[in-house]
């Protein structure tokens, strides 16, 4: 059924706040549950939402808890999560580290003890809206086995990156750039987002995880019974399986082999380095609704360079990717964020399409814990 | 033919001496080569120098220059290569961006005018000796094409990540560690270089570039009139091809499909935006004799937590990863950096298989030029 956007986001709202989450909090989480659902990644969209609340009331996720900063240096900074909602306490975070790189050119933060961040393209976006770049990291409860192992060993260790590409303050400014390209502002204006009014920096963001293919892509497969595709998953015992089922109890293959292993892997030691957080099979609470999360997550954020023709020069590069003959005809090549800016334009347009059976129990939540 | 490290160490710094590159300088650029050599990644290796030295000749490489820094910020570095020796300037950056990190907690280098600074591992390893972790990443003329796409339009785009995992001033202080784990001593020497005399701090060490494979294996099939395996390569037109020296004039996948493709462009897209230098189809330099380099790399260098019991628990994780039951019992499960390990320690006790060709060249240089 299609649900409007502030329908929508009144109910996420109206369910956190009967949770004990703060006005501003909850809005920050709703937000990024209707990005991501009006992005196209309903994994990380409104289903979410029960979940957290579950949380809240057994305890392992504090919904008042904002994190605890800690400078280990000048632009190193440790946060402990206090088990707060995930956006509540890495917004924080970036909050303190912008502010800390617009300073000195770049500024780290180090996470732990903090929930599900959900999706990371929202912080990316976020933060190149604002100037800076953003390399953000995660890990999660291992789910990925290790190329040529036959068990679960790594998270899914998702990736985004977020770069600033232009920092006019109207679609207009482009015009006065200094580009050689016959820059489309379409396609501009779909890259961020299309019908949003307020026109925002342009922004390159790829947001991705290390795994094959995402765990809740196999809930997805075994719900409707269909099978899974050849190489993307091994069951409890570790041997290949097209059972959706099976493969719930097993582990799933890291993208592009060896070398996407090996990027997981390099990921996991980076972030547990930094945050100090749980490993490999000891990390807990990123998927259930009674463990504590003990994973770890780190964010890098840099000062770009400014000048208005290095920008014009990348987003004419954007362009001329897109614009690259295609293997198929019918389908033209896509810079990361294209899919997901056209989903959510068409979002914002339409509103929502959301599962009669979700949309009843959100608001079910929202009517017997609302205080809106 | 086999010829001992210090004898190849001896060639190889004779001949850029030679070309007029300074004592410290040329023993930098050899031991990259030779580092690269010793793990097996002979297309970063010794076969690297003759191209050096024509580069130099021919005026595109600067064979004094060490870069021009200027902190763009208290904890982010501008450095104009100068168009000098990849991994002179590299290295001196990395110097002053670990000062700086040692004080803030993180620093940052933005390197552009620079020489292909060859073996990326050589970096990570080198900087998470001295205790801190590096990410590492740089671009190429255009090779890869996007995906879905019929042409070259990105780089290679590798990233390096290291990471140490260990401050012990020798191997014996793992006992004194916290570590609820069976540390394999030998495994733990192993990942270090085995061999190696002097005992180094243990670090993670990940490199990878984010092509399915590396233009040297097409020009290495080419070479030998080996057939590429399918889903390698494009010809200049833009349609499959198995054939190597078609691939030559084409361009090669993105590894991983659609996600390796969003990272290597996400990478270009960085580099670029930080380093203000060269991108896309506009990146000359990287491959030829002729041409000025006009790419960027970008460092991150950030200081890790070093607390032992944390890095006990990183050791013990990468330790059960070796020995997370393989799919097939001949191949037991590596750790990035393992196999380049054994390889070195192997290069270490019994030196380099060097193409005897290659050796003629190298020699000749040393001999016509040398004033060792």
């Amino acid at each position: 059924m299609i649900v409007s956007i502030e329908t929508v986001r009144a109910a996420l709202e109206a369910a956190l706040r009967g949770a004990g989450v703060g006005r501003e909090n909850a809005a920050l989480q709703a937000s990024l549950l209707i990005e991501a659902e009006m992005r196209g990644l309903a994994s990380h969209g409104l289903l979410r939402l029960p979940r957290i609340v579950e949380r809240i009331r057994n305890g392992v996720c504090a919904p008042h808890a904002e994190g605890a900063h800690r400078w280990r240096a000048s632009h190193l900074l440790d946060v402990d999560g206090q088990h707060g909602l995930g956006p509540v306490v890495a917004m924080r975070a970036l909050d303190a580290v912008c502010e800390r790189a617009a300073q000195g050119g770049v500024a780290v933060a180090c996470i732990r003890n903090n929930n599900h961040l959900g999706m990371l393209a929202w912080y990316a976006q976020t933060v190149a809206e604002r100037g800076y770049t953003l390399v953000a990291l995660s890990t999660s409860e291992a789910l990925v086995h290790p190329w040529g192992g036959r068990r679960a060993m790594l998270g899914t260790n998702p990736i985004a990156i977020g770069v600033p590409v232009g920092f006019d303050a109207d679609a207009d400014a482009d015009a006065d750039a200094d580009a050689d390209a016959d820059a489309d502002a379409d396609a501009d204006a779909d890259m961020n987002g299309g019908a949003n009014s307020r026109v925002a920096p342009r922004a390159l963001v790829m947001d991705m995880a290390t795994s094959l293919v995402a765990m809740g892509k196999i809930h997805d497969y075994a719900n409707r019974g269909e099978p899974l595709e050849a190489g993307w998953a091994l069951d409890a015992a570790g041997e290949p399986t097209l059972d959706a089922q099976a493969a719930k109890h097993g582990s799933i293959a890291p993208f592009g082999g060896a070398k996407g292993y090996a990027l997981g892997l390099a990921f996991e030691v980076l972030v547990t380095a930094l945050t100090g957080g749980a490993i490999g099979t000891e990390i807990t609470g990123t998927l259930d609704s009674h463990t504590a999360c003990n994973k770890g997550d780190v964010f890098i954020v840099i000062a770009p360079q400014r000048e208005a023709a290095l920008h014009a020069r990348i987003a004419a590069y954007l362009d001329a990717v897109r614009e690259c003959e295609p293997a198929d005809a019918r389908r033209p090549v896509s810079v990361p964020g294209d899919r997901s800016a056209a989903s959510r334009a068409h979002a914002l347009a339409h509103g929502l399409n959301v599962d009669a059976r979700l949309w009843h129990t959100l608001e079910t939540l929202a009517a017997a814990q609302g205080v809106a």
